[in-house]
């Protein structure tokens, strides 16, 4: 049987391009939907320009404070990309270069092995590398923090190589039950009253609206299966009591 | 002329649905964009789940911090929307039922007025409202904090209560100049050149890569129109003296 252990994780999304609002983040969430498939929970996120005394900060507090921490963004090869550098600060360490990612780069591009082209083979002291089977060259890991792309193709392909190095707890489960046509005033008290009887599980309430009607997806997550499907049962009693007609358990999780 | 002063904003996310990755938010790119044409620069987010001492630890940092915070989730009628709580909570004040917000929800409801409906009748003392022009109760702002809804399309309709609160500074200018089949490598060198020569704007390269080719987009920002012209020639030079022929400059920002 698993582990009831709780795993977290932070993410940092490191990048001006997504506070500014020109990109539209997508990383988060793919990495959340990774590390819980892998029975790893993201607790906190952030998002930080391209500034050092920023990045350093973050990646000291976020690393201290959960068992991992996933950055994304700032390791290509131009000056604004300073993730490396300020993961090695936050260490301590040293930059090097990495002899395996000069070789790579070296068959790739031969004599065009430029400054710019050598600062993407600098990985902290040690740190190992993260496989980027995409393009281009790979992330690392230095103790509890990966470090990986930015570009949301290659940071997925990198996750590949995450998933076996983490340690995790059992993995949430999470099971929804979607209500037509009742709004969340009428959901509100059933929905607590067995939040409040089942208090190691998670229950939230995603109300939606369209032409087509409106109501809610309430969603019950834990790590224990049996627990689950027993709130679940509660949740559609209560709710009918409450005068709920229109429910349905989706596959979806 | 415009004031060249930087005034900064917060985005604080809240919501477990968030970082379980079951929901993919916009709402960070949707406020970013409408600061940013207010002359109000986020500078940070956060994304946290629905645990009070996280978001009273959170919106204490952030509104002190930076000249603004925006939150967004958590003001729902359900057990699990805690944001008024929290936001009273870290200002040190009481809630209280907001008197507009109960005659609103009578004129809709009438006698359905239960406990989870009052429940979002609750504003901080010394709140003032944040019209909702969707549907449901109204937002609000207390001190620089503006609490705003979850679902995307009532957030932005909140949005357009927040702007003209806003003592915005400079507009801050992005242009994009489009790279077309050189990679970053040879592009790092004259990008970093113009940026040190520039140290008031920020110069940023995003690559992308599809089947029909691949390049990056070059974007200068900045606060002054006639630095930021003055740059994006110096780029085009620069970038044509590294051998680089295809660039177009786009009217997207």
């Amino acid at each position: 049987m698993a582990s009831q252990q709780r795993v977290t994780a932070a993410v940092l999304i490191i990048g001006d391009e997504i506070l500014s609002g020109r990109t539209q983040d997508t990383n988060l969430n793919a990495i959340a939907r990774y590390l819980g498939t892998h029975g790893v929970e993201v607790a906190e996120a952030r998002v930080v320009g391209d500034d050092e005394d920023e990045i350093v900060a973050a990646v000291n507090h976020l690393r201290d404070r959960y068992d991992y921490l996933v950055t994304t963004g700032g390791i290509g090869p131009t000056h604004d990309d300073i993730t490396a550098d300020c993961v090695a600060k936050a260490f301590g360490v040293a930059l090097h270069e990495h002899p395996e990612i000069i070789a790579m780069m070296e068959a790739r591009w031969g004599y065009e092995l430029n400054a710019a082209r050598r600062r993407m083979a600098r990985v902290p002291e040690g740190g190992t590398l993260v496989k980027n089977p995409v393009q281009g060259p790979p992330g690392f890991q230095i103790g509890n923090v990966f470090v990986l792309a930015g570009v949301p193709s290659i940071m997925r392909g990198m996750l590949e190589d995450v998933g076996h190095r983490l340690k995790g707890g059992a993995v949430v489960i999470s099971r929804t039950l979607r209500v037509d046509g009742s709004g969340e005033g009428v959901i509100a008290a059933p929905l607590e009253g067995v939040a409040k009887a089942h208090p190691d599980l998670s229950l939230g309430s995603y109300p939606f609206f369209s032409n087509e009607g409106y109501g809610s997806n309430l969603v019950v997550r834990g790590r224990d299966a049996d627990e689950v499907a027993r709130a679940l049962d509660e949740l559609e009693t209560a709710l009918a009591g409450a005068g709920v007609a229109r429910m349905e358990r989706l596959d979806i999780s």
